[in-house]
């Protein structure tokens, strides 16, 4: 069985898209062709939106099915005209809020991921490049630091880092443990003043191994002993250290950053 | 008026609390003080998140709305003990697809953000590494680039770039446009041959002298004058070379991602 569906949005489009790929797959055996229509954020807009959508099921024949996460009423109006499957994001959460509130909604365009101010803006960009600057070591003054990172190179460290300081502004740095650190059992001083801070990564030894392979082919750092022998020191290290640890190697990016938060007690609202 | 949000979830919950927040930012006036409760996958962690909720309400007195994303029925059941006006992500769009499609859904937990395969966060990985390495024209070499974005220094490209890479998987390069390439006004010879995955940034000159200045005060660089002069050469250039382009002043980094990819028609899923 084949299926159309549509993601419409007055913004990107993104928060549609999230909850209509979770819901899809629960359909096993259903080939869903998916389009994506974002920024429908005028009357007239919404109507260019519907004739894409009749002409995509036109030329297809298939059924279509809308993921809307449009605010405006009035745009609501005109896509429901394009004959497709209509489920909307927020609609079901207005009347019983308005219920427990005892109060009207005023609808606001694009509140999830636009028209963000300044400041917050800034403030993933200056922790973006905080990131940077404090990636793999490079800059080792962690003061500014609200999350530290340490584990071994290619552990997963340097994208979780962007993640937290493109999605949450957090300024996040990383260390790469030594072979120095890992021999002596010790994390180096100008950690442990910062102990609050620390988290820990880990990887499945022998997934490290394929990912530093295709970073060096051949090299002593690839080879699956060399890479056992880092991995189970650095467990050994955080486990005696007590830091929170997580392991990268069955987790996406977001679980990883989740949990990091969690473990460091970090409530940050998501940009 | 105040209201506690608990945002529930069997994976990191960032689904639940974007929508959750732009339905609470509707309702003007309201003071929500919200807590997220993630990783909630077993009937057991459905108990302590009930209890969890349970004390919040006792120690603060205030009625507690539940905005849930569990696919799991027995850990909604379980949920929906706490006392908390239950809002679930999913549950609305269940009966219209099951009627739509003819079949039952099969409930999988925790699809929007996690247990994804090793594909897809290689993927992220690869391109993260691949922005590191082709930020800022450090390397020029872009045969495999899918996005390469333009524009003066600090007007965006980096954390753009990183963006796509994180989310999209995409392979986005960015090349900073020079003095000298805006008094030619001419895009450099290696960028020719890409012409189709060009698209430029721009920002507002004052904007522009406001971050410059934090970056490097006093400096030539951060003067107003100089910064007018680079965006209005900037912008004539991309004109004349018919570029798409986007203003990064009013927008957020999940709007400016999203315009790039309908610019370039590039239909990729978000993971």
């Amino acid at each position: 069985m084949r299926r159309l569906v549509f993601y419409v949005s007055d913004g990107t489009g993104i928060t549609a898209e999230t909850i209509g790929h979770t819901i899809l797959t629960q359909f096993e055996g259903v080939e869903f062709q998916t389009v994506r229509i974002p920024f429908v954020d005028t009357v007239e807009l919404a109507r260019m939106a519907v004739a894409k959508i009749e002409a995509h099921v036109r030329s297809s024949g298939l059924r279509p099915i809308l993921i809307s996460s449009v605010i405006n009423p009035d745009i609501t109006a005109v896509l429901s005209e394009s004959g497709a499957l209509v489920l909307d994001v927020f609609a079901p959460f207005i009347a019983p809020l308005e219920d427990e509130l005892g109060m009207q909604r005023s609808p606001r365009v694009g509140k999830a991921h636009g028209l963000v101010n300044f400041d917050e803006y800034e403030a993933r960009i200056n922790a973006t490049n905080y990131a940077l600057s404090h990636d793999d070591g490079i800059d080792v003054n962690y003061a500014e630091a609200e999350v530290i990172l340490v584990g071994v190179s290619r552990s997963g460290k340097t994208p979780t880092c962007l993640y937290l300081a493109l999605h949450y502004g957090i300024r996040a740095a990383n260390y790469p443990l030594t072979e120095e650190d890992l021999e002596k059992q010790e994390l180096p001083h100008r950690l442990l003043a910062y102990r609050a801070r620390l988290h820990g990564l880990t990887i499945d030894p022998v997934r490290l191994a394929q990912v530093r392979e295709t970073r060096r082919p051949g090299s002593r750092y690839a080879k699956p002993e060399q890479c056992r022998w880092e991995v189970a020191a650095a467990e050994k290290l955080m486990r005696v250290e007590r830091l929170p640890w997580v392991s990268t190697t069955n987790s996406s990016i977001e679980e990883i950053a989740s949990k990091i938060l969690s473990a460091l007690d970090i409530q940050r609202h998501m940009y």
